[in-house]
Formats: structure tokens, C-alpha cells, sequence
């Protein structure tokens, strides 16, 4: 729509997603929001009640990202490995930034709600993968793997790297070396 | 040696393993481990001087379980399937009891320490891995794979596995998967 109400909700999210990556979900309340935003409290409020709804609007919008719109390119007929390639440079790019890595605030996140809102967050990613990987097997284009194997492999080696990178320095090697290990799995 | 100051170390260690993988390590003091140990104050700094030290140690033990000692195997003659097989299980078995992972204790106590430390953790597990793949392939056992990209894979999806268990409820299938696939990629 990108009304004026819209603009200002994308702000919030953009500039607290910053904030989580940085001190994680706990430290953080609606009024370091309220200063980071310059906004006033009834300004916010009027967007989002809490702290946990702007984080769960954060979650919804990543699992909203053009490259990890597998649906619509799939509908679109567009070739697997590209929609693969694609993913996996989005991924690459993101495992190089550990500073925007928001696995502590979302561990932090769970300890504070119901455990089956992170489930389904997590759901959708599984779905969205494997969704692909059918398309791609369907098409002749990828191998016959065992589908769930390969998700479980690509969901969690993709946050273990999310999460070390801000542990210990990773080179930009280790993270192609993972690509490429998702991408010889998968391309004939 | 097994002596009384020995096993009033070993209990100390195993005492704050749960407790900093329960909260983590920021929130934990030596008030807190002197609590749970029942040690005086003097009785716990007799052996470390701080939480730092303790969890350090307990890092150290990590590194050191038998099923972990691949170097002691491998000196033996023994077969790599089977040093690999024994490893795969007890990473199974760690993935199984998400209670006992340190991930964010890891993540925290990096925060308070020169990184440097962690890197050293962290490549000796590298090392290890490394060195069974290499053992493996030269044995004839393991296939020819890509040792840099393998040994990744391996440590950042257990990684991965471990911090994801707390955030979302995972089966053991999912588990089973991911050990699946690591013995796929090596034994012929």
C-alpha cells in the first residue's frame, strides 16, 4: 500500500531488527524501540503493543524475502537451480554478516512465549524447502535424495553457522564450503 | 590420580555444567555455584578462582570424552567406520537432550572473554575431524570427499541441531536424518 502508516511500520522493523541483533530479545523494551525510532510512546504503540509483536512481525517479514519466495518462482516455472542459486547466495550473504544474526535474541524470544509460535516459524521454512527440492527432483533437475535428510541438513547447518559466526570468526571460505556442500547434494 | 581434590574438582565441574547449561553463563556467579556444590566459599576458590575458569574446564572435558578421542583410536589401528559410528552416536545422543546444551552458555561466555579462546575450542574440534576424515579416506574407508567442506558440514549442523532443540521441539528422526547423511557422505 505504502501509505504513510505502512512506511513508518517498515521503519519500526528495520531499526529494531538492528536493535535484537545486537542485545538479543530480553534487554530490549518498547522504550529503547521508542528512541531508537525517535518515536513518541502513543506513536509506536499504535503500530505494535510489544516487544514480542515486533519481533514476530520481524520473523514473518524474513520468511517473506524475494529470494526465499520459492512459491511464486516454482508457479512462475522457473528453473530449480535458479531458484536454488539464488537462496544460497542470500544465504552466503547472510552468514557473512554475523553482526545481523538475530539467533540469540530468537532463542531469548522462546523462553518468552508459547513454544509453538517458533514451531511455526520454523515450519514454514521446512515446508518452503522442501516444497523446492520436490519441484526440483519432479523437473529431472535435482538428484533423488532422501528430502527430509537434505532440509534438516540446510535448516540447521544454516543456523549453526548463524550462530558461530558470532562466536568464534568464520572466513568467507567456510560459508561457500557449505553452499557448495548443500548445492553438490542436490545438482545433478 | 583420584584423589579427594581431584573428585571435589570432577564434582564441581559436573555440578556447574548443568547449571550454566540451564541459564547460560552471564546470569551465573560463584555464590551460585558454591550454592549448588554446597562448598564454602573458600572450598570452591580453592580450585577456581572464577566462573570463567570453571566453564573453561568444562570445555576442556568436552573435548576430552573417550568416544571423542579419535587421536587414541586411530593410534590403536582401529577402523574408522567404527571411530566415526561411535562419534555419530554420541552426537545423536547429545542432539536427544537439548537440557544439556551449552550453546548459549558458549554464546555469553564469548561476550566476556578474548575470542581467541573460543577460536582455540573450536579448531580443536576442526582438527579432530580432520584428522578421522583424512585417516578415513587413506584407509581406503572413506570415500574421497572434500575434507574442508565435510568437516563443516559436521560441526556447524550439530551446532545448529543444539541451539535449534532449545528454540523448537525436535524429533529424534530428525536427529537420526542428520547422522544419517554425515555417514552417507564418508562411508563408502
Amino acid at each position: 500500500m505504502g501509505s504513510k502508516k505502512d512506511k513508518t511500520r517498515e521503519f519500526i522493523i528495520e531499526t529494531s531488527y538492528a536493535i535484537f541483533a545486537h542485545n538479543g530479545f530480553n534487554a530490549i523494551t518498547m522504550k529503547d524501540i521508542c528512541e531508537a525510532t525517535q518515536l513518541s510512546r502513543g506513536g509506536l504503540y499504535s503500530h505494535f503493543a510489544s516487544t514480542q509483536e515486533i519481533f514476530e512481525a520481524i520473523l514473518v517479514k524474513m520468511n517473506q524475502k524475494k529470494e526465499m519466495n520459492f512459491a511464486e518462482e516454482m508457479q512462475k516455472g522457473e528453473c530449480a537451480v535458479t531458484i536454488l542459486e539464488n537462496a544460497l547466495l542470500l544465504m552466503e550473504d547472510e552468514m557473512n554478516h554475523p553482526e545481523d544474526s538475530l539467533s540469540l535474541a530468537m532463542y531469548e524470544y522462546t523462553g518468552n512465549v508459547a513454544t509453538g509460535r517458533m514451531e511455526e516459524f520454523n515450519k514454514l521454512g521446512e515446508d518452503k524447502w522442501t516444497s523446492l527440492i520436490e519441484y526440483g527432483i519432479a523437473r529431472g533437475e535435482f538428484r533423488p535424495v532422501v528430502v527430509e535428510e537434505i532440509v534438516n541438513v540446510i535448516l540447521y547447518v544454516y543456523q549453526g553457522v548463524r550462530m558461530w559466526s558470532r562466536i568464534v570468526k568464520m572466513s568467507p571460505e567456510t560459508m561457500q564450503s557449505i553452499t557448495s556442500h548443500i548445492r553438490k547434494q542436490l545438482v545433478q
